[in-house]
């Protein structure tokens, strides 16, 4: 039997999604917890989007071969920065990577001069010239197939660089608040950050927009802009068969 | 010379605003960067609206005699849970408590079975039934002048129980989390707390709107519901002359 998992969690104290020896990860605690609540010995999840350390989820979906777990046992085992927001029973073979058919992202950035007390470890502070037009002109151009080896790290293990982007845009949240909105089939590694490190060079005056699309067809990492900080990203949600953002 | 702050601040790891020994205070911190930065032996603010213990702030007032601190240096001096947004001389005579004429607070319930684990500290979870329809009727209820005496703690040092309700309403912010927002000229001790927990009684049937509408009569504390957690409570801003909300 499959099951399916959607979570909710809070980066900021953990080195990511992905189980690593002595380090604090989700996918530790929700194995962990799973474990426990359906008296098997060692539950492995599969996981749509591995996230790196810092970065949030608000709709992350794992899979893992067991029945249902009862939400509120689950959640009275997982520690307060993991929360799961529905476990169900899914069709034979279910698999929340393989099945995935695209990942949504958000990522925040907090466009003023002082911090945010409320909302530290959940944005990025920007205090620097931001022309949101020429931020919507980037995204606006992601849209479509396009090869994305500028924008993760060199060292990479990805054998495929391109990447079908189905949404991409800027939208203001609140009257200091920006977010990246991005839907595509996958994402590479740092892909998000390094994205959003260019778009904010752009957005600066320090890059020209020509030469954030050129980037598009497949530069090398150093052309790209800096890997912006993990805690201003969210993965969204995930898609299966159907999109996640309507845009 | 006079000076007015604007703050924002997260109140988890605060005993409150007010300075109290032996306790982590706002006040105290705000006071301590201020006279650290100008050079004075203490300098003491008065507030607009004094918070209790785990209270939020996204725009809290405070003046103080002095000159205004610049804003990079104050935030490098305060703690990352308190912010300065703004930092400005005012006219002589300025008291941000006492030429206050308005105060805006904003109380955030997040209506589902799972709690959130990006938003603990800052919502109250609430799992029960809500009928918003209900809530809606008790907010409007609330506009106009009435003696909340029901709604602060019976051991309280006011002495003029009637309040001027100019905005009362809720919306909804996500599918997810409901807000409600209330302007008032002043508010009691725990006023908006009460006032929250009695409504949600209302929304979850287990008081009726005209029993909740006859407390605002001046009822005494027993009969009006629990006071709700301070976590999801926040001082959203301060009207001098002009409202903070435009409904």
């Amino acid at each position: 039997m499959r099951s399916r998992l959607l979570l909710e969690y809070d980066g900021s104290r953990f080195a990511g999604w992905g189980r690593q020896p002595r380090a604090r990860t989700v996918q530790a605690e929700v194995e962990r917890a799973l474990s426990v609540l359906l008296r098997l010995d060692a539950v492995r999840v599969t996981v749509a989007g591995r996230t790196d350390a810092g970065v949030h989820a608000w709709g992350q979906v794992a899979s893992y071969a067991g029945k249902a777990a009862p939400l509120a046992g689950l959640n009275a085992l997982l520690p307060p920065d993991v929360v799961a927001l529905s476990c169900a029973v899914e069709e034979p073979g279910f698999d929340a990577r393989r099945d995935a058919t695209s990942r949504a992202y958000c990522y925040r950035v907090l466009a003023r001069s002082a911090p945010s007390a409320l909302e530290r470890g959940r944005v990025l502070h920007w205090p620097h010239r931001i022309d949101t037009a020429l931020l919507e002109q980037c995204a606006a151009r992601l849209v479509g197939t396009h090869d994305f080896t500028a924008f993760t790290p060199t060292d990479s293990e990805h054998v495929r660089f391109e990447r079908d982007v189905y949404a991409s845009y800027w939208r203001r949240c609140t009257p200091d608040t920006l977010e990246f909105w991005i839907e595509a089939d996958a994402f590479m590694r740092h892909m998000n950050r390094v994205l959003v490190g260019t778009m904010l060079e752009v957005a600066g005056g320090r890059r020209a927009p020509a030469a954030f699309a050129a980037l598009l067809e497949g530069g090398p990492r150093h052309e790209a802009g800096p890997t912006a900080p993990a805690r201003g990203l969210y993965l969204a949600g995930v898609g299966y068969g159907e999109r996640v953002l309507s845009a």
